[in-house]
């Protein structure tokens, strides 16, 4: 059988498949694993890229049944039970599908190269290439205007990425770098959280999104709620309001956490998409028409009774992905009863603002602060796959903590001194 | 006054005019100062470039006189005391010049495609993506010539650097990575050392060069010395042994370690350069007819009467960089007297081959093997500049050590499955 994507789903798959007698291709176009939740803290220079990757090939070592395939996938014949490759294919008997999702402009794809999003170790660097720069352009622009642009950082959605990107980049003006420059005060650098829903964090009980709308003001975020962005150049955002109203600001930096576009993959299996590119899953995870094709993660549009869909978040992935590793095994081993449905279960909310400051909604507890902070870094760090990753991820956070210090401050990439747009292709 | 560049030379300039009423301007197109003896463990996927790379704004933090310019100089206007930049000038009363070297392919540049130098993070990672794919590519290769020619590591020049890339990509190819793939033996990997003269580590006591070139054989790196590369295409190296005997080695690989070319901001001062671009300066370290210019580290070329010249590594850098300093402090402080000429001490060298193999000559003694090796672990881990890199660095290598594991093996960049040529511009 042949699994498509090593994030959390497909790996969770490869988990439960092992030792079952079942021969697995695991075809990534990536050499590496990245722990998603953690990314933001790359973009923001708090860790290296190392620190929340893994290479594939050594996850799934202890796994004899499984071959990994270093090859992009173009397409899926499910006709006849082929992943189509850029160079070559491959027949499959089962097929779990689970080729994650990317950033999505709603059409704007010119917006790109200001606002970058954030899904991949390429993004998370590309931000903070650009985000160390405006800081150093800062220092040396001489019109206050323009300075003011330069040190004035808008973020775009207030999802979990969104209001962590926000809440980081305030931190790192406020407290980790001041004293590195002489020109310009960074302490003073805006940061403006645009939401186009009524309150932050939407996917949350509203009692946390109320809550961490008041940690990001106390941390000094702008949030800006029931503004949509509908222009971008590179001096700055046009928004409206409610109202209509439009609005204009200058900045000349951006993080695009708004939307998603699932994989082009679920296009080729010709069945229906829901908006946002995701397949339509029957209860058993399958696309309709084929019981041999199950689809996991980001990439899949699955009912459930109490959220309408299953939220797109790395515990969902991985119930997933066991659920259809069990699924296929129960089946290969010669079990024919119909297929129980998949059930999702809800472990939780959590999000992170900043330093101690954090929501949770876990147990039927809902609450904020400290120690909402705590059980956020430590569920973390003790999800980090590797235990080599959790002792070091453990350890510079510790580090950080305590010196507010930000170690991987690297602007990388071959002109540093390029105009954001350039700095990006890092 | 002003320097330009954040190496080893310029930072040990800025430590020793911190506190003496001089302000300082440093100039650097980077960010980031990087610890050149490490790179290339970046490059074979030790360390990640956060740990051996740091914040020059976070290193001169503590230096109130200094002032940090992230800006890219293009040439000195000696006469007018001005540097040239890419966007403005500066005036200097003193000018440091320690703008280092890059690689050079003696007219063949276009084996810069193929044979990446390592000089910046960038190239490390390059050279580490390249490296990395290389075994990907064979894994999938069906033809067995081309998965030989994949399988095998070609690295030219035996210096320091040659002889530690060489070591670190046998070492990864026979112990870390075999359990990893499936259809291929990663042990059965060639790594050739090409040197045009008669020994490795040339610099070095022949000594040292004898025990190295032991250490590389049993390591099962293969070494061709008098070997001259004559040219190079994406299949192979053409080279002429010391009868004039042409060769061809298969290889889809290879690492340029051979030569060196000083950055070109010396050529502007109209003075007097060696073959490898290095302003010849005299005995205070000065351009000939510029008492106020010092040029420094690897852009100088100055005499040294037990070696020629003083050797272009580290020590001599920070040597030459505080002899500057000082020059300059007791000058501006109302000194009058002649300048006392330059006097490079030798600490000794040191140069690792490998998990336990390495050779040492310091204090008198030459030596090889554990002692070694812990000898310059201990070295370069205590120099490495802040605290902060040096803990982390520490328990990577010890986890290393352990585990025979390589933590930062990321293939990352837009394309991971591109030919090597792409790959290169991460």
């Amino acid at each position: 059988m042949v699994i498509i994507g090593g994030g959390f789903g497909g790996l969770a798959a490869v988990n439960a498949l092992a030792g079952r007698g079942v021969r697995i291709t695991l075809i990534d176009r990536r050499n590496h694993h990245v722990f998603q939740p953690l990314l933001y803290q790359v973009a923001t220079a708090a860790l290296s890229p190392a620190q929340i990757a893994a290479p594939i090939r050594r996850i799934v070592r202890g796994v004899p049944d499984a071959e990994v395939l270093l090859a992009e996938a173009t397409a899926i014949d499910a006709p006849n039970k082929r992943v189509i490759l850029k160079d070559g294919a491959v027949d499959y008997d089962y097929l779990i599908l689970a080729a994650g999702a990317t950033h999505s402009y709603f059409g704007n794809d010119n917006w790109a190269a200001f606002a970058p999003g954030l899904k991949s170790i390429e993004d998370a660097l590309a931000i903070r290439s650009r985000f160390l720069l405006a800081f150093e352009r800062a220092e040396r622009e001489n019109d206050a205007a323009a300075r003011r642009a330069e040190l004035t950082f808008v973020v775009v959605g207030a999802g979990p990425t969104g209001v962590e990107i926000a809440g980081a980049i305030c931190e790192i003006a406020r407290h980790a770098i001041p004293r590195d420059f002489d020109r310009i005060d960074t302490a003073t650098a805006r940061v403006i959280l645009v939401e186009a829903q009524d309150r932050v964090l939407p996917g949350f009980d509203p009692a946390l999104s109320a809550r961490a709308l008041h940690d990001l003001k106390q941390l000094g975020v702008e949030v800006r709620l029931r503004t949509r962005v509908t222009g971008m150049d590179s001096n700055g955002i046009d928004a409206v309001d409610e109202q209509g109203v439009a609005l204009r600001i200058d900045a000349r930096n951006a993080v695009w956490g708004a939307g998603v576009r699932a994989s082009p993959l679920g296009a080729s299996l010709g069945v229906e998409l829901d908006r946002a590119g995701r397949v339509v899953v029957g209860p058993d995870l399958t696309a309709p028409g084929h019981p041999e094709v199950f689809v996991i993660g980001d990439l899949a549009h699955a009912k459930d009774p109490a959220r309408g869909m299953v939220p797109g978040m790395c515990p969902g992935a991985i119930q997933m992905g066991r659920y259809a590793a069990r699924t296929i095994v129960a089946e290969v081993s010669g079990g024919t009863s119909p297929r129980p449905p998949f059930r999702y279960k809800h472990k939780g909310d959590l999000a992170t603002i900043g330093r101690n400051r954090a929501v949770a909604a876990v147990f039927g507890a809902k609450f904020g602060g400290f120690f909402a902070w705590l059980l956020w870094a430590v569920v973390h760090v003790m999800a980090l796959i590797s235990f080599r990753s959790r002792v070091m991820v453990m350890l510079d956070w510790i580090w950080s903590y305590m010196f507010f210090e930000r170690g991987a401050r690297l602007i990388t990439g071959d002109r540093p001194d390029a105009a954001p747009a350039d700095a990006a292709k890092l």
